[in-house]
């Protein structure tokens, strides 16, 4: 189960056009429905990855670069970029085709990190296969994960100092 | 519009029980669903403090820390935590009721923090009034929301600087 | 099974934001959304309350004072207000903040009576632990609903007399 | 606008099959899908006999009979069994014909009254035409809702004579 | 098992009021929605002539004729037109009330041929009762069928050949 | 606008996941779930082909050739194959990702001929680019989608000569 495998064996894409379902009362599509449309497509990847069941664990990171539209074709990229033990963090990229201008380029509207952990049956964690990135850019983006979970584990760490010493000064 | 309001005055709920139609493949409820929940009612909150249309610009963290099961009565609370000139920080907790033991104390579910930007007709950014921590829990909260930032603005800094300098590397 | 329960005990909440799926073609929110809705806090209540399954028998009265419309923070609250021997009457009171007037008070919308019976897993009725006032508010309303109970029996019985003598009067 | 329509004109039929969407935890059609479904068919037929616009002002009564299941072809039949000045009782039967005992006779799973008030685009009340029964049954109906409609005000008026006592018994 | 059935046996109406939801960009109600109301009631149809499971194996057919709008009362009927020794045409009428216009004659908006193919619970096709035509319409119903038959497998004999004249070409 | 396009130009992909709202009470994935779908899919393509509105005017033929379960990533794939003056031949390809054999190759499960019109503001048909085959492959489909016509205009014929000798018979 500790073969490596591939980027590219992780990457899932999503493709839906939104509908006046999805709007919120502004007219531009609720920030809501794209979270639950990364949460599949990124659900999918980790599955894909780790062979099995694997449950969010935590957000990093979601920015919603434009309002996306009714009518907009959008498609929602994902792969596995870095793996751990048992955790695995994904990249989104949220692409729009522009209702009234297919044909044209699909614009950049979002991008997120999510961490997903493969769990078995019984809901525990299991050890994941690791990835091994097969480009310089995916390369980059495994770097990068790194980067980005030391900044959350610093953060968290001072958030939790920040409260320890609160509570000592409330004695 | 630069007069201050309470933590308090932001304070929003949300509660509805899962159904059938919220569970992924492995019985337990979807978290793009959870995620949803959550953004409808930071949103909610973000809107009632800045008085006006509020849209999601990033999502610094979302842990989910139990599963949420069909018929769960689940309760999303939300609050502003910080202000800045346009942006506000949204805190979210989420507690489920779990089906076969009503009666007896929620459990804490999941967690979120998402920023997002007051905005004008036109989706321009707007001034927003300065929340006013009212309670030393929301003292703590708003110094909180200080340290994610300074730790999402490092991150992104420390990021930018790498792959500036990956593509040096690549001359 | 047949120790008694506080009012307060059965009490539930359900909040939830109304959307363009909700709305009818006059653009306010459609009153079966609503009933929906009061049923399924209803329906969660007389759970509460009794411990187990409920289901809805009949409904004695749903009056919609003011309409709802998208954008509105609904509150649906329930109490268990009488018990029989395994009916419950489940009276719902329905709030709505209105989108445009976030942090004014909740405007009260609507108002709901509902009879629940308790069954077991083979859907025949089993006893239900009495309802125990636990205000005067809630001894009022316990009062109350024996009269609607009292009124809706004698309603019936009049519409089967009513019945009964044109069918002689056809012979 | 006065003249009158026989209750043949109001007559509205909704049919449609279960699905897994609109059951509850216990595996049976949701009492509030159900619900949702009368006040569809009731509001179309209150639309058809007053040529307008007409909104649900209160139900009188709602019996579920037997439970839905998942599969089976719902019917609901609607008709104005009563008109006053500007609100029409409207009652409504629904049928079920079991998906596994498809040919055979349709059940009766329940009724419905309901009371709809008639309004112009401003959602003041307007007149509407009186229905004329046109059967010994539809006058028999007409009769019931009469009688309904004495009970339905003797109930809140002793309900309301009860508050204004236990009030004065306050003092 | 291969005792014959009339037509009428396998008669299904389905009726809805088209809501918000159903919409495309364009005001009018979409295409795809249509056709699953379609494929609902023909699948209702098939279930019930041949007495168990049917599964949609073709649509040789379907002509929208005039668009559907938000609020129409939209009816949808189906009957085995012909049956093979497994298979089924089924065909769908759809008939609108438009919303403004209720009480006056409904519109036909669509027509529908479907095959579906009965199947055992493994998903075997199954030998089904022939249909008996009851009324010289279904008579004439039958008889087209035979030649919409005729026409499909004419179809797709013709362009098999012209794939496999293709292929020999490329040699 | 009488200038040619190449068929690439008005490929569209969809995709996505199926969910428990889409099964019908046999396990498997709703026919007409695929159906809306496929129109979905169809419609983007024929709206990027002819620069603006596009509705459907009838459906050829749908073949179902293997189901499709609850958690299955399903890829639409859609190109115009052929044009009229107003009308399109749209062929739609439909693949599935099995869930629990992620990785491997996409199986593929159904296919679909539509007809679109291309109509202005007002509904009426407006004339569109001619399609020009790109590849081999896609000439065959031009060709093909021709002998499709001619079969579907020589069923349409056969069917009135004998709907209007009946009409003859019956004088």
């Amino acid at each position: 189960m500790t073969e490596g495998r591939p980027t590219a064996h992780s990457q899932v894409t999503l493709s839906r056009i939104m509908t006046a379902v999805d709007v919120n009362l502004y007219g531009s599509v609720h920030g809501g429905v794209i979270m639950k449309f990364i949460d599949d497509v990124a659900g999918a990847s980790a599955a894909r990855h780790s062979g099995g069941i694997a449950v969010t664990a935590a957000i990093d990171e979601i920015l919603f670069l434009e309002p996306v539209r009714v009518g907009d074709l959008v498609h929602v990229y994902a792969q596995v970029n870095w793996t751990g033990r048992s955790s695995m963090e994904v990249g989104v990229t949220v692409r729009a085709e522009r209702w009234d201008q297919f044909g044209t380029d699909a614009v950049k509207v979002g991008t997120a990190y999510l961490v997903f952990v493969a769990v078995d049956k019984d809901g525990q964690p299991r050890t994941v296969n690791p990835v091994i990135p097969d480009t310089p850019k995916n390369e980059r983006r495994f770097a990068e994960a790194q980067i980005r979970r030391a900044h959350r584990l610093a953060s968290r760490e001072a958030i939790n100092k920040h409260r320890s010493e609160k509570q000592e000064g409330r004695t």
